[in-house]
């Protein structure tokens, strides 16, 4: 049953902090959005770019056969492992190394990227992915939504799609119900775009 | 390969069509919220009411062990059985039944409740519930969030949390980058729980 | 040109520090819809209560012929007394009393009611408003503006309406675009009404 | 008492309809923020471009001491004009020209541009103005907020501040309180900035 713990680590606010977290982590809003547009399931290999404290990684790896997550910087591994311990995960692999310069993997069903100049490594991950995979990029800035969805155009993606979500806390007090008068308003925009067939070379 | 196509079956807006729907089903934004708030992952098993169409219950099944769906009207349990079939999940069972009288699962790691008068289910998913086991109202009125949230109280659970979830398509043109005039504003609150040991009786 | 500084207190968040503020006061993204959606104009005399920093009350007397603006606690028109000189306006009367046992005025064009248990000031508020003249609760929970709107009915006002308003700040800086990350999520519901002809005794 | 009755022309959605209206017109949420955040009073005038249907520079007058607005478009002044009879408004001045190439009036408070590449129109607008003197831009898309924003910085504005308000209709009905489920999403992007003395030449 000690595993069987782990599966809570996403009731927000309250056990969140227990993962080691670096300056930015993908929330579980995002997440949760990330996983419920691109459909993955217990049969699905992502790979993701770059891995942070490991977050995305970890949920995705929580769902899906096997998750490869590589960053630039060997230092974030660190703190991404101490967190694949504690939730014992052991079908993620962390992989040290640029994506924009190439993904090893072959016929996957997600390459999720959030990193700076996302666009960059467009090409890499449509060779990575299979025929209908799912790209998102996650993108704080309007300039680089725009950047991204161009280059999935121009890559051959189809259904290319940007949302942005907002999760808003309701209070429920003896006061009344209404919205907190503070929150996180903005993290990231997700853009999506699937692989067509016979359109990238 | 035939049924890889099936991941991609929450791309939204573009292929969501695919899956019947009856006059209202719980969309994937809020799917993508239960999923990652509650942390379920392969080895979970979830229950829940109602079926309506089933796209919770089918979203559930394919990155949980098994999902129990009950609804008391009959009728639905044919649209989710179609939808079923289309996805190809094998790890699903279809229920008529009202959850208010009773959950016959123990143990289960997750409750969803869309349904009308939610919180008289609220006794029958603690039983249902392992401790620690997260349930889930799906609720459009604010004072059913009341409502619900006050039995959650007391019927011992913890982290009671309710949140909305947002989601704006961003549209990104020729023209210009900005959020599309017009789109879903609401759909429902989700109120959050955990059982908590030793509290429910 | 003295008095033209004062044009530029709801350049916001720049300037608007200026002037003395209690614990709470109502936003100018608030006093904005109020004015917009009643339609006030110079001709127009307005009832404000309760009176508190004043903001509302002040807001009011920029654009209007006169405004009376109502509180039950005397420390607060001291406050709202200092910001009026500070903005050196003459068309405002400070009045110590409770709007739910009275409002002298008649035939004015707007009453705002910013206070605990509003719905409690709704028939003096009828008696006080022209016909066609707009009702505004300024309320924060949910539970506040049902009582408030179902009150409204009762006591015969149409165009019963309730919006909520949010604004988000959006950061233009070299790194990008991009909403704020944190800021004001909720301060509170308006629901507006109209004063029907021949309607209200 | 007839004008009376005009007050009410911004209760929405019940009466705004009175009004003719083209394609586009700047909704009651955008023009209560600038009546708010540039703190216009009865002694201010202003200057509106473009005209458009004239909403904006009709409810500007509504609450200021005169109007001067603008449009490149004759056929748009007529729907104004209709309007402003309508309202009975005699302190507004329509005027067919392109304010990019310049503004008759001197030491306004207050110049509203709603037309495409008001980034042109903005050295003229600072030539407009008063010192402390108000710019808005209603922008709709995020690249037209970037290219205004950067626009005031080069000419000396001060204050630059960009806001979205978004305005959330609730329903409150038998079955309960909840945000209606559509709504408008997006009008435009509002850029302020304040002309700082000695700044601009």
């Amino acid at each position: 049953m000690g595993r069987r713990k782990d599966n809570s680590m996403f009731i927000y606010p309250e056990e969140y902090g227990r993962l080691k977290r670096g300056p930015q982590v993908v929330l579980p809003k995002d997440i949760g959005i990330i996983i419920a547009y691109s459909g993955v399931d217990k049969n699905c290999v992502c790979v993701d770019a770059g891995t942070g404290s490991g977050w995305l990684a970890l949920a995705l790896a929580k769902i899906c056969k096997h998750v490869y997550s590589y960053d630039t910087r060997e230092e974030f591994s660190g703190i991404a492992e101490k967190n694949r311990r504690m939730l014992n995960l052991d079908n993620i692999t962390f992989k040290t190394g640029d994506v924009c310069k190439g993904i090893s993997e072959r016929n996957v069903d997600l390459v999720t990227l959030d990193m700076p100049s996302s666009e960059k490594a467009v090409r890499a991950a449509a060779k990575a992915l299979r025929e209908g995979g799912t790209i998102v990029g996650y993108l704080p800035h309007t300039e680089q939504v725009r950047k991204f969805a161009d280059k999935l155009g121009k890559a051959g993606f189809s259904g290319i799609y940007t949302i942005e979500c907002i999760v808003r806390d309701i209070l429920v007090r003896e006061s009344g119900t209404r919205p907190s008068t503070k929150g996180v308003w903005h993290t990231a925009y997700l853009t999506f775009g699937r692989k067509s067939a016979n359109k990238t070379q």
